[in-house]
């Protein structure tokens, strides 16, 4: 998501520092907080935020985690929580792999989101798509036995990819797959970017999986 | 694949059975046959026989098998193989699972393509669908370790089934995946199924996948 620089988001992020993991929360405070909720669910690139605060509303007892490496996009989301005075999401501003130190969260959480993260098209930049082999041992690292990893994208190329890595992994199993999403009877809630595309008509892609028990290996 | 019923069909395959594995050959004369050729190949479901008589041209080191259970449809695909003068074409009139009794070809095919196969859309007859575990069980038995297989559709509903089975199968590895198979650089010889739906607007969705060396189990 391209977005004009803001000089102020680092600030703001320094003065709502109870709403970011990175900066406010030591393992402790995190425990107690998560002990809270029944759930725990993640979205990998929240962009401004509709999604997530969407299903942080649905879904009281839940806590979700909205990560995003861009600080002038984080604040857009953020802005969006505390209007809507929404309790249960917390941020974390910065890579997927340096959440992933927070060792608190090894096998807790239930369902992860990628929604219509970059393509990065070019070959050389494969490695960076969000489900690169790399990004899936994360996810796995983070994810309950039998959670879920949930990849919605209008992109044919990233779709393809993400098939091949998804289905091979030995830490999931592809639980359903629909290359047209909005023509099945799922509950879907749609992102800004969805709708803008969809309308344009490009087909959403649509990939479910599940964690295995037991590695296949 | 709807075809006019031939009352003539099932005499012409009598009275070609050099062409049938069915009606002719020994497991010594059917060795012998395929020790001929450097490569062995198999099309589930040949309909008229465009595809197989294509490939088996543009593949003279390669022996074809050409699978199909109607013998009204079979018999077109045999005509047009006795008119081009293929020599490099067997076929095999029935379901695959009766091929499979043929202990011959147990781990000896290279690769076995299904081409725009039937997708019966009731979730009853989910199990009829060529991409079924059972069916996938059958090529796993005949394919050799590094074989392939590789299915094209247009249906969405078959590709969603089918990448779910094969992602998840023991037998399977995913190689590529392409859902718009003609968008793509890939040598691709089109059936006349998929000359006349791509026409009309149908994307065609590719799954290529490769036996496991060793099952993953």
């Amino acid at each position: 998501m391209r977005i004009r620089y803001k000089s102020w988001a680092t600030k703001y992020i320094e003065e709502n520092p109870q709403l970011f993991i990175n900066s406010y929360y030591n393992t402790a405070e995190m425990e107690s907080k998560l002990n809270k909720y029944q759930k725990l669910e993640m979205e990998i690139g929240c962009g401004k935020g509709q999604f997530i605060a969407k299903k942080a509303i649905q879904n009281p007892d839940t806590l979700f985690i909205a990560i995003e490496k861009v600080p002038s996009i984080i604040v857009l989301a953020t802005q969006k929580i505390i209007e809507q005075k929404i309790k249960n999401v917390l941020f974390f501003c910065g890579d997927v792999n340096k959440f992933q130190e927070n060792k608190i969260f090894k096998n807790k959480i239930d369902k992860i989101y990628i929604n219509f993260s970059d393509p990065w098209p070019k070959k050389r930049h494969a490695k960076r798509r969000l489900t690169a082999p790399y990004f899936l041992e994360i996810y796995s690292f983070c994810l309950k036995e039998n959670g879920y990893l949930q990849q919605k994208t209008d992109n044919d190329s990233l779709f393809d990819y993400s098939i091949v890595n998804i289905g091979n992994s030995n830490h999931f199993n592809l639980e359903v797959v629909h290359i047209n999403l909005h023509q099945t009877e799922l509950e879907n809630i749609q992102t800004e970017y969805e709708k803008k595309f969809s309308q344009k008509g490009f087909t959403i892609k649509y990939i479910l999986a599940k964690k295995m028990e037991k590695d296949k290996k």
